[in-house]
Parts: C-alpha cells; structure tokens; sequence
C-alpha cells in the first residue's frame, strides 16, 4: 500500500470509528502518548487515536473496520509490559481494553472464574476475597488478565502454581476478520482439536484480541509463612535454591535479589536488610506441613552458608515484604535517576542456574553499567536490571552487548530468551536463534490468522 | 486429483519409499491390516503400505517423498488409540515409530528426559526405575509416548499430575513439507513465541509428525497408599468425589467404576470386589502426609454411606489393583463376547459430574444396551464404555443415540465432547457443535501447516 493510500485508509477508518464509538474514540496526544508506551526503555510510538472498547461485540465491530481499511489494531491493558508490547511501531489504533473490567461469573465449586479481559488481577482477588479462594499468578505489576494471558505471564507464585500457561481454561477472543471465537471450556481436561487456548495465550495480540477468559482458582491456604533469608555468597544462595527444588519441596515463592537490588528496596520500600545476597521464600499448606516445609528449607539453606532468617506469619508483614520485592524494579529505577531500565528475563534449567547466574555476574563486573538481579529462581527465571540512558549511545551499546551475553548462555544452556516478559519489539533477533525452522511454522500461523497483518505489527517478528 | 493420477502417485511414493527403506517398507497384507486399526469398534482401514522409521531424518525424508507424490502418511505407535486415530481412512502410507525406542537423555538433575516417540510408556518408567523417578501419566493401555502426546492423553494420574499439555516441554517434529522442528527448552517456562509444543500436543498426526519428546518427570512418592471404597449407591460416590475435589485434597487417582464394571473386572481380573458402585483411590507424599489425606478422605467418603475400606499399601497389592483397573475396558470386551465397545468419554465441571454420570445411568435404563461406567472422575471424566455389535444397524444406531445423548448433555454443562481420546474419525462430528467458529481457525492452521493434507487426512475434520 502506498503512503497516499494509507493515510485515506486510516482518515476512513477513524471516522467510521468515531461513529461507533462517540467520544470513547480520542485522538488526544497525551492519551496517545501514554497508550504508545510501557513501563521498559523501549521508545514511544504513538497509536494514531485510542479506542475504549466495553463489549466483546464491540472490539469485533472495531476489528472489522479496521481489517476493511488495513489500519492496525494493538491491544492495550495496564500498560505493564517490557518489551514495548503496545508500541504503535506502524501506527493505528490503540484498542484499549480496560473498561472491560466486569467479572462475569465465580463458580467457587468448580474453582473457576469468568472475567472480562480488562480486570486487573489484584481486582480479582479482592473480589474472591469472601470466598476463600485466590488466582496465583502474580507478576509483580498490577497487569489486566488479558493483557497476563496475553504475554504469558507468570512470576513470583509460578514455581508452585504455574504460568498463564497452565491456569487459562478457556478464552473468548475477536479474529483478524472480526469474527468471535470461544476456545476451551469449563472442563479441566480435553483432547477436542487444536489446543487453541494455548496459541492465545503468549500471542501477544497477534494472532486475536483476548476479550474474555476464564482462569483457575485455588484455595486461600490455611497456613502462609514469609521468610527473609540472607547469604554469604549469591552461589550459597542459588545452590540453596536448586537443592530445595531438586529435593521436590513444594515452595510456593523462592526469589533471589542481590546486593545491589537490596540496597535499593531499602530505599525505596524503607527496609532495613542486610545488604548481602538474600532469598524471599513463602511456604503454603496446613500448619503442620508449612512448619514442615520451612524446616526442611531452612535445613537446605544452613547448609549453604545460610544467616538466620526472618519469619513473617502476620498477613501485613508479608505483605510489606512482597510489596518490596514487587517493586525491585521501581526501586531500581529510583537508585538510578535518570536511567531507564533494560529488564533481560532468561530462564534456564534449574542444575545449570548457577552458571547462568554466575556467567551474568562476572559479565557485569567487567562493565561500566550497574545491574541489580532479581528472579523467580525456582523456576530458573532471572532478571539483570540493566540500569542505562537509551539516548546514550555508549549506554545503549553496552546494555545491549550485556543482554546479547547473557541470552546466549541462557540457550547454550538449554534455556529461553524470555521465561515470562514475551518477545514484543525488544527480543525478535533472539527469536530465530531459540526457534530456528520453528519461526517459520510461527509465521505461518500468523499469516492464516492475520493475513493483511493489522494486528499489532512489529512485535514477534519484525514486520 | 484424478484416479489415475492418484495410482500412479501412489506407486512412484512406493517405489521411491521402497529405494529408502528396504525392507522396512512392506505391503504384507497382515501387517497392513494390524496398522489399519486401533482398539476401537471403527473398522479397519488398512493403508497401501507400512514404513518402520529409525530417525527423526528418516522420518523427514519419508514425508518429502509423499509430500511430492501426494501420499497420505499416518503416523502409527501402538495402535491403542480409542476414535479410529490410526486408520488409513484415505489409503496412505502407515509411518510406524516403534522402532524409535530409544530414551536419548535423562536430566535427573532437572527432573526431565528426552526420548524418541516410539518409546512406551511401561519401558520408560522400567529405565527410570533406579533414578527414584517416574513419568506419571498413565492412560491404562501401554502406548507409546508419542501417541500419547499426539491425542493429549491423561489417565488415572493426571488429577494430580496434569495431563500430556503440562507434562511436554519440547517436541521434535517433522512438518508437511518433511522440515524438521524443534519447539519449546529444557526451560521450565518460556514467553518466546507461539506455543508450538502445546498446538503439537494433541493434533493427532495432523498437523506433524512428532519424533522426539522432552517429559516432566516426578519423584516416585516417598509413600504411597492405594484402596478400595465401596459405596451403597452411584450418587455416594460421585459426591464423596466431588467433595474431594472441592476440598483441594491432592489426591493422586480417584476411580469410579460400576457395580457392571466391577462383576466384568472380578471376571477377567480374578478379583472378589463386592459388586456395588466403587471408588479406587490412591495417595501420594510423605507417610504422614499420605496417612492425613487418607484419613480425611476416609471421613468425607463415610460422610456418603462408603463401607469399610480395602487398603493396599503392599507394591504387588497395589500393581494388582490398578492392573485391574486398566483392564477394565478388555474385562467390559470379554464380558461381551462378540461385542466391540464405544468407548465414549465426556469431561464435565466437578460440580456437575453428578449431573451428567446419573443423566447417563437414566438413558441407559431405557436402554437394550449394556454399557459399563468407569472413570477418572477426579477430573469430571467419564467414559460408558457400549457393548454393541457394528455390524448389527439396531445396535450402531442405539449406541449412537445413546453416545450423543451424553455428549450432549456434557456440553450443556460445560464440558467436553472427549477429555482423553481424541476426535480421530470417530468424534469429528462432536467438534462443530463443541467449538463453533473456533473450528474455522483449526481448518486455517490444518491449511496452512498442510496445505496438500497428507498428513493423518479424515482425522479431526472430514477430508
């Protein structure tokens, strides 16, 4: 399509959405703006108008004017993602979700939820508060579930409970062509065709816009212990780590911040912890197995050149201490004003974690930039913080050198590019290597679900 | 195509794939008749020839041949596939794997393995016997892994353990056009990219053939406790299941079976179980943790009129028992003498499991049918497995009637026309009504991965 045409197609198309949608269709720049960003240090690129969608009916109405004038579609949630997931790197409309915010339907007997794919998920479970049951899945950022299904996320809780992966039943989701479709059902197991749950979830709005999902829920545990558990050395603290999972204890939370990252929670939460490697674990169950389990922990952990750890059993000690750990990266950026952050998330096989780590380490002590790590360890998933100005050539050079370092030891070791941030626009070189002929296979997909491409393009795979 | 093109297609394949192969190409008439069948009632569909491949290599240039010459390939393990997966509907090439045994690689260290898709389940966990770990799922018949992985299998385990989705990190597989694949790491989770492993699982041959398999593997439990709870009445024990369930014990099986399942099992198996419904049970953990479940289960079944408990904490006990189990669907066939049995398999909503087993039991009633009813009822999956004669028209069209009568009632509760089996030939009709437009986006991934469809034609869609 030539510029000419382009720029008919989309003046067209915006005043067909504008018919649609009232003054829920802006082309506002500071709503623009704030639409064409996440929270990494990826660049803005502003949508050409933002759209608040209320009604799955609605986004595929939106979807189908888009497909007729070729006007790209990228999805929008919280904003929360780290690879500049929703930058509008070819324009179009922002599709932001977030008044889609109803929860449908709590079956507490079949530990089940139906929500609208705007919730976010601490809404969530505030609402399930009441009914003893809670959804897992806790990125740190307070992200929409359908923005979480979208990347795949996972975090803190993944080590016992799974991914997005694992706890999507089911989804509703509005195609390139507008069409809507209902993938998965209620059941727990099924073998009826193509899995196509799974190829949502992770897509990264590529492939459809997830409108609605219904996500698996547990049961609050009688029994939750919190504990702060400092080290001598970070290989003391990983060994601890992969001897605690290859032992087949079932942790509920096992992280890892180093030094640095503890000096800046400190700040920024007003903690007082040593500044040393620390492990934030949490242990669920009754009260006889959490006892259990945090002596059999604490056994492990002595044996690796443990300190003495600290116990939260009160509700608001844990949760100021999961709030700090939420906000590493925050408090990073506020260690460093001025820089942005370059978020690297390999994840490996638990044996070889200590190398992973390690390698990293001694990467970072031969460069100019400083870098807290921080991760969700029991999965082998980790995180170098690389605090860097992207408009400083040399920065940018030498973060990107630091990152390439590390995802390649990251395969070589039999791991992944990204355990839960997703490709977006920041990682699609390191797609090809991790995937090689599979790329291929992906972009076929794509290509059948989205031949004309309007759905967010530039992310995945360069457009 | 034309006829005539399509012999003299056939017979270039042949004659090509004989160059390659050997005599590990056949047309024997016994062994295209063994690959032409499962263990179902679907006729025999025998294919023009058989291949026994070696290497994922072997497998690519089998594919290429028939890709060029339009040749349908079937992929074929151990034939125990239940919806007529592994008939040569449209003539072909059977490609069997059994001959790919060999277990590559055991990560003990990560609690994972890789093996080539012919291996059989019983045979992996005979090798990993002395490494103190296990590869849970279990669906009775000893298939091979890539069969399993290929129909999404689960079994008596998988209300613990997950199914074949959560229990795959990494495929190898040879596409359409004979390139070779390989999806997912080591890692224990990703976000890069399109989930191809978990779109693999379950695409019965479709949409590739899988040649290589990366499992999740557990630690055999520290203890384990298996029994045999008799219950007065089917709605006891349906609802001493769904209490279970609904408390979050983490049970390891929970069996229904029949007061008809148990006389046809004491039969075959050489068993004196009381012919009243039944639950078979069994727990997995520490010995205390394992004697907390059984006691808490004891009470909630006694709470729906269970009788006295047979325990069988004796390894040679507890084989005996679940032998017994997994020959269920043989001792139904025995009991039938010249019957063969629709084994159907619905997976409903815990809380509705009720609902759908005694709407089953009332259709039968009315019923000149027998029809046993075993289960995997921890995951609301079911099966009534119908005596019938296929070749009698009065007894086809009333176990038809009867299998749709239970699928549609699964459905309007919110489950699945097949929890463990597949749609093969014998379910495609299931999937129009149970997925909607959603089958529309299957055909556009079947046409873009297959657009000559060679691959395992007549299975999932109609050709």
């Amino acid at each position: 399509m030539g510029e000419a045409a382009r720029t008919e197609g989309r003046e067209a198309a915006l005043a067909e959405l504008g018919a649609l949608l009232g003054d829920r269709l802006t082309t506002a720049q500071a709503i623009r703006e704030a639409h064409g960003r996440d929270e990494s240090w990826h660049p803005v690129a502003m949508p050409d108008a933002v759209a608040f969608a209320e009604t799955t009916e609605e986004v595929a109405a939106i979807i189908r004017i888009c497909a007729a004038h070729g006007l790209p579609v990228i999805p929008f949630g919280a904003g929360t993602s780290l690879e500049g997931h929703v930058s509008a790197v070819h324009g179009g409309l922002s599709l932001d979700l977030t008044r889609m915010d109803r929860i449908l339907e709590v079956n507490a007997e079949d530990l089940d939820v139906r929500v609208e794919a705007g919730v976010m998920r601490k809404a969530l479970n505030e609402h399930l508060r009441d009914t003893g049951l809670f959804f897992p899945i806790d990125p740190g950022a307070n992200a929409t579930l359908g923005g979480m299904a979208a990347t795949r996320a996972s975090g803190t809780n993944a080590v016992r409970y799974g991914t997005m992966r694992e706890n999507v039943l089911a989804l509703t989701a509005v195609m390139a062509d507008g069409s809507i479709i209902h993938t998965g059902t209620r059941a727990k197991k099924s073998s009826a065709g193509y899995d196509l749950t799974r190829l949502l979830v992770g897509s990264e709005g590529t492939l459809g816009i997830i409108t609605e999902l219904t996500l698996r829920l547990y049961g609050i545990p009688e029994a939750t212990r919190s504990g702060v558990v400092p080290f001598q050395s970070i290989e003391g603290a990983v060994d601890a780590v992969i001897e605690t999972i290859q032992s087949g204890l079932p942790i509920a939370r096992i992280e890892i911040l180093d030094p640095l990252s503890i000096r800046a929670c400190n700040a920024y939460s007003k903690l007082t912890l040593a500044e040393v490697p620390t492990l934030f674990v949490e242990f669920h169950g009754t009260e006889a197995s959490v006892a259990e389990q945090a002596e059999r922990f604490a056994a492990i952990a002595s044996g690796h050149g443990a300190g003495a750890a600290e116990w939260a059993s009160k509700a608001e000690d844990r949760t100021r201490l999961w709030e700090a750990r939420h906000n590493a990266y925050y408090a990073a950026l506020a260690y460093a004003p001025g820089k942005k952050g370059m978020v690297t998330d390999v994840c490996v096989p638990i044996s070889r974690l200590a190398e992973a780590i390690s390698g990293t380490l001694a990467d970072l002590e031969t460069s100019f930039l400083k870098a807290p790590i921080v991760g969700h360890v029991g999965d082998g998933n980790f995180h170098m913080l690389l605090l860097m100005d992207p408009s400083d050539p040399k920065d940018l050079s030498e973060a990107t050198r630091l990152h390439d370092l590390m995802v390649a030891r990251a395969l070589s070791l039999g791991g992944t590019s990204t355990g839960e941030h997703g490709i977006g626009e920041g990682k699609i070189k390191f797609l090809e290597t991790e995937h090689g002929a599979g790329v291929g296979v992906m972009r076929a997909i794509k290509q059948a679900f989205d031949p004309k491409g309007i759905l967010n393009p530039g992310k995945i795979f360069s457009a």
